[in-house]
């Protein structure tokens, strides 16, 4: 009878306890988790907070009682495993509500013990009555009850990213101003620039203070006042502090089981640490980056939920092993949704990869004849020449998270954006359109590879104009009322054929429209009529 | 300068013209359209109809005008094609209002020309003046013109296809009686008849007058009463006959094309039929199935579109192919949404495909403790032992289609059913959860391939039981309350390993829950104390 012990029962730690009493109803299973709750519901926290989730009860997937009884495991909350001997092939527990400590042997030891949200050392933290970090359900509690208590009026959302966003947008739905404070130029790090721009657009259109480019410098009067490193002062009732997340790994380290260079515990594509009789999984590890294979950790509940039911598998003899994780994630940020998966330019740049060649299309979310159509704007970056995918970015009101989706699971079958123009995706006005935006990603880009058109994008437009450039606009007069580049020559697409005299021989040429379309058909004209051009990617939408 | 004719100005046959003239500024276009508009959204006549769609004008996505000054092409509407020359390689020309003809050369000719509504020699159908077909813009108007003159009160919808049943919400959403008369035994063909009972319930449900498996023997009273073949009478002063299309292949039959069994004409992946100066595309042609390789027509819009561009790439020197159809779908059927891919049940059996699985689970949309989390039915059938995915059926309230197409990619990237459940999709509790649907599908489907759990399905239970079987619902007893399989035994799943020697040892046992997953678990617990068992596929949610 195997003995196996489990660090952490929740969304790693829970899957693998179950997944393990499945597949061997003998094993001896004793999952411990230092809080009182197993197996919540994380994500749905903020919106707990936000009253947008009623009950509390609902956010509790698995009780201890409950998971017990069905799976037949021995379930300890309130122990906290202190201390791991390898060699001896037992934990440390220690029961904290009794301070009292006591050894457990395993055959089997899995780390699941996910991560903690960032605090840094900012002066004033300490003294602060009114800052939050938001991890699990006592965390929650906290929250909750403070802002019915002190029903705060004005709020600081310091760090951008997922969380942040979601607890910004709780906040509001509470009825509570609140300034968003992001050290970085942009909100959302899976997305480019010029994608997240979008997001900030709409995070002020819903009212958010959004401060990009500074960091808190401290707080002051038990936190009542928040002193930015630019010297803005912002008065705020309620602080939610959550500029990401570290391993927790104080366990790992103290039994010296291999760390990667972020402090993650090591792991191959089984699971195993470093020690053979050590499986880690979840928020707590480094494993690879599925489509370049170098070190990746990234803290979502789908690697951590694949990764335990992974080293069930392992655990009980069948070869199951984890592919790499791709990042796929998705935000609602208020009224929009934003997606994305594999890798983004930023990251490519850090990586030193440059063969590659980014599109940004604006496809309807559905037909556009169909009432409640919205664009999503879709950014689809790939490799060249070979086309293999490498990331896509998705903002938009509807259809986006399923058109990431679909890119995702074409990366995993090793699609090109030459094979998405082959998919057969389903089509009804209410739906998609006859040529699904994921399909127009994939002709855009093969477009590009097939050197029918060559592009240039909205942070090189300006300069290329300022040089001497001449930027032909088609869009008809009226649309170009509403805005447009400086410096444009109009031509409007339909009397391209008959005014092509007005363009001059001796300059670059460039060409633009609202999305790019028609600056492709135009760019297309001009090259068989003997004028090189190029067009600007994703129009002036994408520029503007 | 090469000379191009396009028969056909609609789906197949605008979108090789758009895109033949972005290749190939020079080439001589010509499109026949019989009709007066070229370029609509036959896909959306149901919902003008309806009020969903309030414009008329949004149904015509492009114009003669419009599209012959983009494209720089001819485009002659009112202009039907009436005989092809091959050996002379040109064609007959008849001019729709005057009645004269006239020959065209050509060097490459492209058949676009589609399908027709299926009009039997029913008697009294000639006679009749309240029965109407939907397929074009002229067709669309009449109908409109006879409910805004004539408010039909009751109306009679023939043919539970996807056209049928979008007419049958449009007419409801307009404020009409609706019978819906289906001849086979379900509507909603991509279906299996388990599936398609849930599109039965909620047409009954919002008013829809249900008649399965029985057929329309007259018209009598110009049409205002209908007389079934089981001699119900039912009056109506609109009906719509929406039993099929049959592919458009006059033309091409009278050239001596080759036609396939059921009348399409025949083309090759490279979509040239059995002369090599004429291509064929659309609803009109024959092509392979995805999956099997055999012959297949599939009249979609995607199919169209696809083959269209494909057409023209061909015409000039660009080595594009057609990969065959899956047969991806999806329709609206009132709140619901219905799709599918690839190959149902039936069609297996009526190949003589034995060697598959199914499934079906019914997980969430979302995750269940954020708002508006509805169930998904979906059915995933695959290959044993393989695991290749062969097809897959949704129906639901929300995220339906979603799931379909990420699968439909997953078929095209070649995933098994064991690699979908390392499909990396996009979580937040809105749109998913940590273990997608498809990841959940890839589970379930994987335990059978891997033996961990035998299963019986839904049609199969009633017969063994009372062959001796025994049958342990493993629910709690609140939930038997509300509806459960006559003669089962109750233990609920969190008594079983106490109870364990209730069970008979020399019966053969079944068990069931919800939707299979605490059978699944009990089937698991019972293997391992030495009792086989098998676990009803779907649970008493797809059994009712
Ligand atoms: C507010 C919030 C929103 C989120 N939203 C999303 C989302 O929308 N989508 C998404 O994909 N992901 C989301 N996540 C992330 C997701 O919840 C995590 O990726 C996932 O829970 C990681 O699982 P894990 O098992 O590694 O860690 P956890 O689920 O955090 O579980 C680790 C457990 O281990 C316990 N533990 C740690 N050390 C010990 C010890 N020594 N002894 C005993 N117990 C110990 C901890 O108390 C903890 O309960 C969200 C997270 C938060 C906090
Ligand atoms: C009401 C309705 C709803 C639909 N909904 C959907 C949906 O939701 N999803 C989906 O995927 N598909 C849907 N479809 C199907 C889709 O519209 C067709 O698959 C698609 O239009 C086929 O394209 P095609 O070019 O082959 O034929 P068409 O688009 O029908 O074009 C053929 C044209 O050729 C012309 N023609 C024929 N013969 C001649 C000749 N000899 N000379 C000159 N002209 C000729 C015809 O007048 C016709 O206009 C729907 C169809 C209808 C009618
Ligand atoms: C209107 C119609 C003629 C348009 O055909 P089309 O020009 O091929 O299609 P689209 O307007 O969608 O444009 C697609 C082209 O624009 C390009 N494109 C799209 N967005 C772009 C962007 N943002 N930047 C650059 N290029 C873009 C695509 O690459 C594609 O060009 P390609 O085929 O040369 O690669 C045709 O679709 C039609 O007749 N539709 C109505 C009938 C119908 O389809 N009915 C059935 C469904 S209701
Ligand atoms: C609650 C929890 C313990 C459940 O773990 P689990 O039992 O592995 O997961 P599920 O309840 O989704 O069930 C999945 C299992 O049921 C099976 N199953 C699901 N539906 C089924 C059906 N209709 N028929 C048969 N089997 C089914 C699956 O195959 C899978 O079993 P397998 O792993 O042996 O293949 C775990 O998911 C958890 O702790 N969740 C909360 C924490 C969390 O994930 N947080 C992050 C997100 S907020
Ligand atoms: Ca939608
Ligand atoms: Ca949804």
């Amino acid at each position: 009878m195997k003995k196996i012990l489990i660090v952490g029962g929740v969304a790693g730690g829970a899957t693998t306890a179950a997944r393990l009493r499945r597949l061997d109803e003998n094993a001896k299973i004793v999952m411990f988790e230092r809080g009182e709750y197993i197996s919540f519901a994380n994500c749905g926290l903020p919106y707990y907070i936000g009253g947008v989730i009623p009950e509390r009860d609902s956010l509790l997937v698995q009780t201890v009682e409950g998971m017990s009884d069905r799976f037949n495991m021995d379930i300890r909350n309130f122990s906290e495993v202190i201390s791991i001997d390898k060699e001896g092939k037992k934990v440390t527990v220690k029961d904290v509500k009794t301070g009292k400590t006591y050894e457990e042997s395993y055959d089997v030891l899995v780390l699941s013990p996910g991560a903690n949200p960032i605090k840094p050392p900012i002066k004033g933290l300490e003294e602060a009555t009114n800052v939050f970090t938001l991890r699990n359900i006592p965390d929650t509690d906290s929250i909750k009850k403070y802002v019915d208590e002190n029903k705060p009026q004005e709020s600081v959302v310091i760090g951008g990213g997922f969380i942040g966003i979601e607890m910004a947008e709780n906040l509001v739905h509470k009825g509570v101003k609140v300034t968003l404070v992001e050290m970085a130029d942009q909100v959302m790090a899976p997305f480019d620039s010029e994608m997240a721009s979008i997001l900030h657009t709409h995070l002020k259109d819903k009212g958010v203070n959004l401060i990009l480019s500074d960091g808190v410098s401290h707080f002051e009067n038990k936190g009542a006042k928040v002193v930015l490193n630019s010297g803005t002062e912002i008065n705020t009732d309620l602080t939610i502090l959550s500029i990401g997340v570290k391993p927790e790994n104080e366990l790992a380290k103290s039994a010296n089981l291999a760390l990667g260079e972020r402090g993650h515990i090591k792991v191959d594509k089984n699971m195993m640490t470093s020690d053979p009789n050590i499986y880690a999984i979840g928020d707590a590890v480094e494993t690879v980056d599925y489509i370049f294979g170098s070190p990746a950790a990234v803290p979502l509940a789908w690697p951590a939920n694949r990764q335990g039911r992974i080293v069930a598998d392992r655990i009980c003899g069948i070869d199951s092993k984890y592919s790499g994780t791709l990042g796929t994630s998705v935000a609602k940020v208020f009224d929009l949704t934003a997606a994305s998966t594999g890798h983004n330019e930023k990251a490519l740049q850090r990586m030193g990869i440059n063969n590659y060649k980014k599109i940004h299309i604006h496809p309807g979310s559905h037909a556009g004849y169909y009432p409640g159509a919205f664009p999503i704007s879709l950014k689809l970056i790939f490799e060249v020449p070979s086309g293999k995918i490498l990331g896509a970015q998705g903002i938009g009101y509807d259809g986006v998270e399923k058109r990431i989706d679909v890119l995702a699971t074409a990366i995993k079958g090793n699609l090109s954006v030459r094979d998405i123009t082959d998919l057969e995706l389903s089509y009804a006005p209410p739906y998609s359109s006859a040529k699904d935006p994921v399909n127009m990603a994939g002709y855009v880009a093969s477009n590009i590879l097939d050197g029918l058109v060559d592009v240039i994008y909205y942070n090189e437009i300006d300069e290329l104009i300022s040089n001497g450039g001449v930027l032909i606009d088609v869009r008809d007069a009226m649309e170009i009322e509403l805005g447009a580049i400086d410096g444009h020559i109009n031509i409007p697409l339909n009397e391209l054929r008959d005014r092509i005299d007005e363009i001059p021989k001796d300059k670059d040429i460039y060409v633009t429209c609202q999305v790019g379309l028609r600056g492709y058909i135009a760019s297309r004209i001009l090259a068989q009529h003997g004028i090189k051009s190029k067009n600007l990617d994703g129009g002036y939408k994408t520029y503007s």
